[in-house]
Order: structure tokens, then C-alpha cells, then sequence
């Protein structure tokens, strides 16, 4: 058979095994998780490493902590495998390593958008500033209520949500849970709920108040 | 036809009528619901006085809050669905109608449990010595970081858990998310972490710390 021939072959081969991708993909069973914490503390060096080069050779950490799994490291496994886009809403974020998680998902050209509480974010450790740093789009609340949400939605179609604030102090000494889940049941309503308070923190509609008014 | 034979076929009707009953209660899709905080303020005196006394005429309330539907009446009237046993796990427990409702449900032979953050129970507002008076078990930490939780378990099968403390604050005023789930994948995980920290919190197993040592 001749040059040609073998293209048309390998093109059908391609074209075979990319069906079968998407099939396997739509197999898939939903991701249904419940984490609980505290977590204990582990490296996740590894981690945030392969996510930030996945080509290279993975190094071993050096480092005293336990390298195994645990409830922090799939959490942060889950935000990392976002590949399209990242919805956060979160009352606070201060840990480092989501944190970084974070910046390196918008590094990688995943569309970052995070909503957060105007009252928390200022706090000393907080994250937001950093996150603002570096080119991701924040928006606060202006209201005297909280904005007490703590969810996450990756690429979507997966949602994290539950008791826990993102800070070190959470995931290590608190009683805590997350559900991780893609049952569009559940997942649907938060998307709606994020693309509202989105539309309504919009900075072009802060009113400035004076704390008598507030 | 005798008397005996008509007894007969009542008995046979009635066996037919539960066994259809059962098979209905087996196929009812399961409750899967996401519900948005703030609610709009409204009465909920009709829901508690119809489970306080489901029998009785309803009688209107003449109050000027509205009373149809809205999130917080969804909760509850969730939360009064229970029949044989309530598990709590609550950081923060004030809300009064959230506090009545538990301790109608007590009162209705519903077992029920509280597990709840020290720091928290003592504050003014709370209803955690309220349901102890009332002769419910409230358990609580002595940990240093919070029992941060915020989930109710409905006859072992429905979860009901996400950002919101049971606080009239955070009903009417903060941003916050319930899940209402039956998935038993959901509510299992939640019911174990449940018994495991009832166990943990044991009074026997106190340990009086200094301020010191803590």
C-alpha cells in the first residue's frame, strides 16, 4: 500500500480512538465525594509542581511532611484538574496553597473569576490581593450582610462546596466537610447562583455609602 | 355474602391499599434541593402550629409578614418532616423558630441529638440551653478549632447541610447556601462522621484543660 493509503489508515485510527475517548468520557460515573476535616497537615508540593509542569520528571519533595493522600490534597487535586474555567465564591481565602493552586490555574489560561466578602478580604493573610496581583478578576460584596458562601465551580460541571473556608486554619484544626459533586441537579443552581451575585458585585454598580448609611 | 367474609375482603382491600403505599413511598423521585439564602422575612407560625397539631383547623395568622413560600419555609418545613430521629450538627445554633421547631419535634417523640462548638453555645442568643432544658442531648466540643459543621440529618435520609449557621443573621442577611439531598452516597458519609464525633464528644470522655495547656 502506498504513502497515501497509511495516512487514511493512521486518520481512522485517530478518528477511532478520539470516539472512543469521548464515549469512555461520557461513561464516566459522576464524581460524588464527601471530604471531611481537619486534614492532616501533608505536602502538597508535588502536586502544585506536576500541575505547573506535567511534562517534567516529578522530584521527590524533600520535606518532613507526609506525602500521602488526605482530604486537602484531593480537594486540591479537584481545583486542579479545571481545564476551561474556575467560579469561586468564598467568604475567606487565605491559604497559601490554594492560593498558589489558583494562580497557577490562571497561569495556565483557565478563566479565573472569584467573588469574595468585602469585610473578610482585608484581613491580614488573606489571598485576594495576591490573586488581584497577578490578573484574576475579584469582586466584592457591598452589603452589611456576609457573603458567606464557600463553593467552587470547576470547568462547570463539577462543585465543591460545603462548611469550609479556604484558610489553613480550617483545613488543619477545624470540624469541616465538602461535597465534591457533578449531578447537574446540584451543580445548575450554583452556576445561576455565581453568574447573579457576579452581575451584582459588578463594580460599575458600587454605591459608596457612608458607614451612617450602611 | 356473611360478615366474615366481608371482613375478609375490607382486610384484603386494606393490604393492598398499604402494599400500593409502600411502592409509592418507594418510587417518590428523592429530594434533591438547593436553596439560597437571604430569605425574604415571612411567617412560619402556620407550618409550626400544623405540626404542633396537625389535627386542629388551621388558623390564619393575622401578623403582617408574608407567608407564602421562601427559603427559610422550605428548611423548615423540611426539617418538621421528621417522624423518627433528627441528628444536628450545628457551629452556631440562635435562630428562635429553628429552636422551636427542634423542640416540637422532641416533644413529639423524634430523637433527637445536638452536636455543637463550645466557643459558640454559651453566646447570647443561642438555643443550646433551651433544647437542654427542654430535655434534649446537646453534645459539644472541647477542641481548639470549631466544630464548624452546619448539617441536620432527617430519619437517617435526608441531609440537609452547606454555609448556613442557624442564625436569624445569616437567614435573612447573609449570602448562603443549603443542600436538601436523600442520595445515599451524600447522606451516609455524613451520618458516620455524625456517630464518630457523638462518640468523641462523650461527657466521660471530658478532659478539664487549664488555659494553659489548651
Amino acid at each position: 500500500i502506498g504513502a497515501d493509503s497509511w495516512s487514511l489508515v493512521l486518520a481512522a485510527l485517530a478518528a477511532l480512538g478520539l470516539a472512543l475517548e469521548v464515549l469512555v468520557a461520557r461513561r464516566r460515573r459522576p464524581v460524588r465525594e464527601v471530604l471531611f476535616f481537619p486534614s492532616k497537615p501533608s505536602c502538597t508540593e508535588a502536586l502544585l509542581a506536576e500541575a505547573a509542569s506535567p511534562d517534567d520528571t516529578p522530584v521527590p519533595c524533600p520535606c518532613p511532611l507526609p506525602h500521602g493522600d488526605c482530604a486537602f490534597s484531593r480537594l486540591l487535586r479537584h481545583l486542579l484538574s479545571a481545564r476551561r474555567s474556575l467560579e469561586l465564591c468564598l467568604f475567606a481565602f487565605s491559604s497559601p496553597q490554594l492560593g498558589r493552586a489558583v494562580r497557577l490555574l490562571h497561569r495556565r489560561g483557565v478563566r479565573v473569576r472569584v467573588v469574595t466578602d468585602a469585610q473578610y478580604m482585608a484581613l491580614k493573610g488573606s489571598q485576594i490581593g495576591l490573586l488581584r496581583h497577578a490578573g484574576i478578576q475579584v469582586r466584592h460584596d457591598q452589603e452589611s450582610g456576609y457573603m458567606h458562601h464557600k463553593f467552587a465551580i470547576v470547568d462547570r460541571k463539577m462543585l465543591i462546596t460545603g462548611s469550609l473556608n479556604w484558610t489553613t486554619e480550617a483545613i488543619q484544626n477545624n470540624r469541616e466537610n465538602i461535597l465534591i459533586m457533578e449531578d447537574a441537579e446540584y451543580v445548575q443552581p450554583f452556576l445561576e447562583e455565581f453568574e447573579r451575585i457576579w452581575e451584582f458585585y459588578d463594580p460599575l454598580k458600587y454605591m459608596f455609602f457612608s458607614k451612617e448609611n450602611k
